[in-house]
């Protein structure tokens, strides 16, 4: 299985810390060395670093861990190929843009018997079940709205049917951001853990590692993180259920319905 | 101005040396301090490591010169601003999907009242004419092809009458490549090496280093570097000519007419 990471927040902050826990996951106290990837939102602007090496070797990984990024927006993946060899091109997230904004995805799982018709304005470029569904929600997307982003509301609404539809292939975790708002799909593994004041000290599941959140925040800070299993075992993790779609704003969930 | 380096190889080869030189112009032997960003093709998928930071003092810029990342096509940029903030957004080079490959494109030059009607399947997501342009582009060769790719011949011609529409609105040098080739469009300042066997040493302008190639080259191998101004002081670079579109495959320039 596949790891996931995401990370929503009201301010730009980095994600160091998580990230030294979720990248032992890569070949270290797990068995996902298939490569790993990681995006960072920064305003409308984002980076993305692929490597197909395993996350505890990568030297890009090393960057990451010791460069701290601040983002609002971050989704990051640790793979276990299924579908697609072990390639560049198959390493998650997928980047397209669609209304003039970027677009990030990676999915955690496998999907069977699904091959929706393409129609051209997104192609995936690899063998992954994964980018072929990310392509097709871009086209379902465009198609639904035009040529105009809808609002949040609208949007967690189509995004939520289509994932409905499309996890009837199979296990299909996965996490979507448009560099505004996080959304967290899951069948199976996926759970979070909203930050916010007074702050007190994690430490991590994969490598004894804690911080202090107190010193590295200011009392209006929001951060949600979100993972396949929780990083920390100090902190009140809270499971998606099968089939749930979140959305994660300004650094917590918000309930739509 | 900014600075463009390309390069072109028929062997997956690594850029650190050009790199080493290159990366002096970003804020040490030049004034282009407004970010910069470099693509690796390796297979269908492509790498973009991207900085808004000047690249002498960017610890992304470091990890490029020193991870030995082997590509067939690559582009990197060097900013200075000119339409656009410096930010992330504005950043090249930009890469959008089209016929399930990744495209890479990266300008230097200023563009004046070009503004193309977009019909949406590319948009902008910064505020550069740059990046305008490569989605006027995108979305020419979707219009002129449809669905499907072009053979190369075909996709120079399009490529070569819109460069020359284009460039009547500025200083258009540019690089662009799909993996598979690429093009350098010349409206001032584009100049090009090819190294084939019997390789030798080569001096870079901007730093003291020198690379003896036969030591790092097989025969059969051939790069072909292109690069705003010459990066070496002791071979031979041609210039390309204002409104010249060239194209390079398997490390040398091939000529269509």
């Amino acid at each position: 299985m596949c790891q996931l990471l995401g990370m929503n927040c009201n301010v730009p902050t980095d994600i160091c810390f998580s990230f030294t826990g979720f990248q032992q996951r890569g070949g270290g106290t797990d068995h996902h060395a298939d490569g790993w990837g990681i995006a960072f939102f920064e305003g409308r602007g984002c980076r993305v670093f692929l490597d197909p090496e395993p996350a505890v070797q990568s030297p890009v990984a090393q960057l990451v861990r010791s460069y701290p990024i601040r983002s609002m927006n971050v989704i990051a993946h640790i793979r276990k190929a299924t579908h697609g060899r072990v390639a560049l091109e198959n390493t998650h997230p997928f980047m397209r843009e669609l209304w003039g904004r970027y677009w990030i995805f990676a999915h955690n799982g496998s999907l069977e018997d699904f091959d929706p018709p393409l129609d051209g304005m997104c192609l995936p470029v690899g063998g992954t079940d994964s980018e072929r569904a990310f392509c097709h929600l871009m086209q379902t997307l465009r198609a639904r709205f035009g040529d105009h982003a809808p609002d949040v509301a609208a949007l967690f609404a189509v995004v939520r049917d289509w994932a409905t539809e499309v996890a009837k292939h199979g296990t299909f975790n996965f996490l979507l951001s448009n560099g505004d708002c996080l959304f967290a799909h899951a069948s199976t593994d996926l759970a979070y853990v909203e930050r916010q004041a007074p702050f007190a000290t994690a430490h991590l599941v994969d490598e004894d590692v804690a911080v202090d959140f107190s010193e590295v925040t200011t009392p209006d800070d929001r951060v949600a993180v979100i993972a396949t299993l929780p990083l920390t075992d100090n902190e009140r993790w809270t499971p998606l259920a099968r089939g749930e779609l979140a959305l994660f704003e300004h650094g917590k969930r918000v309930d739509l319905a």
